[in-house]
């Protein structure tokens, strides 16, 4: 059987992305995991970089390969002659917009199937973008990224000193 | 590669359910579609007349068996040594309902994984209760249930006179 | 321009029915308020009574007509040949509901045409069902129903002595 | 300070549910959790059987007191001089009903302040019909209720040899 | 009767929105496009780009007028005498987004009414910036926009190379 | 008790805002309004005009304090041995966002509790940048700021000639 294309910025890998890649290669048997490339975007960390963490990340889960791509989903499969996409989806907001991401790309390549495998709750509320911030403060929530990432973030946002606060002297 | 299982209570199948099922085939090879029967429930059709409309339905669809089964979905896989089920996803509502029945179910058999397939947007509407709804009023809506499932259906609901209206004669 | 239909089950017709039978006469001209009855519904009001109530409640509202059906709404809107349908909607869950509903009655018949009536955000938790069940526990919700329509469920739910608690003597 | 209320027809106790309280207890000091019976519905447990219940499952957590009321959730408040009335929100169908809710009681009792605290991710799909839906089937799902609360679920449903499944002999 | 206005920023119109203007039109007899330009946003297309655009694709829909328009919607309103706005309605995130417009006009201007049409399924995923992505990328989702708006689209973003993959060498 | 923290930007404090510290501070007392600054947003009004505007809206409420704070909530919390935090929750798309946040702080520092307040309906679409935008027009809309956030408002945003519109001369 043809991989599963797992696709997405990855910037970085989180536990949550590791949970979905471990679930869809039970499922699937093989999993390539594609870090999709825009030049309308600036990433925190270069193709090479998030490449590497994906494979640290993944390296005791049989099955994945890794590749960048820097164009549409849609041309990396017809490429590939892949066809099914694995997404995974956190909740409400999630679900409408992967709805109208997959209708748009069966649109483009009909013979594309996407399928979603539901986020464990523990990883409903994790996603790059919050890890990024919270590691701009300094600060690291607990099971959101591997020991990998978090010391790839920590070489972004070095140390600093968290900054002071102003008390309202007359109310309190 | 082990059978998926496509579940669910079937009465009747409609073409939303049928399109789940060729997509499914399409992606996993084989499709095992249970008619799940609950002694809390009464069915408009019996289990063999579902299991019936089921094999009419996706008769040209290579990779599908069809069974019946009187207890929890989760029971059926232990004892069928199948672990994923697939499930179609038609918006908002279901999202959550579908994240509440895969997370129990994993919970109970913590080896199930769940797959979602987003439904198509043209039967993101269809339902097996809005189809025994309309045909108990003697209308069928156009594209949501095949020929064969629709002539299963007039047999339960035998055409009969709409009932007439009484017009407000103060106001008009 | 014909009336355009604002049908429901009316049972009762609460402030929320009217602020919108009231925005719709404003927007189109004229409306034709439905009691749509249902041989599979035990409603607390007969047609009789719900007509009555509407028209009560819609007296100072100019192009208000009103009229009882027993049947499916497309088979009013051909029988009458009326095209446009008002609905108000409430929020999320109603949106999605409502997108349901006004797809299913485009299929059954393609010259229907849906508008929807956002509802004011006071009326958006007002519904008859909770109006019935307050009333039903001798609790009247301040501007969820007129006075007209408060007569006519005192009738229905006579006072009665309100149930005594039983406090926990162990614990307080 | 006045104890919160934290009302519902807790059939039975959950581990959601005692974890809203011991966040309650520790965010207001007191919560008084209620037992709200309604004559429109039958239970599984007695209002008697649900007080035991919640008093073994928090019999662990300071400042928790225990009490039944055959009303309206504002008349029991207004007859204890209580205001502020605690709420577990689990997902997005939750907050819009229990907006609803909150939005009926304020108009009933303007005095009323609801708060709510949002479920931990891992009690979102907890529910008491979940629960009784899974004894009723013979199965326990893990982590949903407390040992003493499984223990009364036992003796509501006695073991039972599950039901065989019936598959399809011709295409398998 | 007046028409109603449909107004956004119509870069580029979609079939969506043609779907629209048709319904309303049919409807309301009268449509009035009103493409809005806002000094905080860079279009794709200069106002009369769009405008022409939405003549071209309208030119079939007996009752359409196309005005642009540099303010507050309500300003237009009330500079026109006009007072009834039009909105199509996609999913559930559109619905809440579009109750708060409605809610925020009709306070600035409490004689404006909002009528809302619920998208065809098919249109429910098409938007002017999906458009312009697809096309950033030299890809066309077939029936997004018309042949009309798909050149004016093609001559904003001339075909390029798409970019070559950087397939994993080590894991492949 | 200790003060319950109510921390944002306030770029401005709107009625939205006032509703919630007034019946948080009823529910518990005290509240400490904490306007937090972050490096990454450029505002419109400055953490001292933010303070004084708040100070001037909650004038009249008892318990309340006022502070800033350049950094993350938690760090606030616990620098000050703070521990629950109040939110207001507006809908649908809110609550998602709220339990996101909820979830993220309760990991960084798990003694942290948030309690959410339903808003009140005619507070639901109320929104800091809803001002913003609507002042940056030149126009208010009633209800949503109190006059004294609205005086300061008309500072930044002076009053300006309102865009002409250009009608289409062709199809009117």
């Amino acid at each position: 059987m043809k991989p599963v294309v797992y696709a997405g910025s990855f910037d970085p890998i989180t536990n949550g992305h590791v949970d979905i890649i471990r679930r869809a290669a039970r499922v699937f048997g093989t999993v390539r995991v594609v870090v999709l490339s825009s030049p309308h975007k600036k990433p925190l960390f270069s193709v090479q970089e998030r490449l590497d963490l994906i494979r640290k990340n993944t390296a005791d889960i049989p099955g994945v390969s890794v590749a960048g791509y820097g164009g549409l989903l849609v041309d990396y499969l017809a490429q590939e002659s892949l066809s099914v996409v694995v997404r995974g989806v956190r909740g409400v907001a999630d679900a409408e917009e992967e709805a109208s991401y997959a209708y748009a790309n069966r649109l483009l390549a009909p013979f594309v199937e996407f399928v979603w495998l539901p986020a464990d709750p523990k990883f409903c509320f994790v996603s790059s973008s919050a890890v990024r911030e919270s590691f701009s403060y300094g600060r690291e929530i607990p099971g959101y990224v591997s020991e990998e990432t978090a010391r790839a973030l920590r070489v972004k946002f070095p140390a600093k000193n968290l900054p002071s606060c102003s008390k309202d002297p007359e109310k309190n």
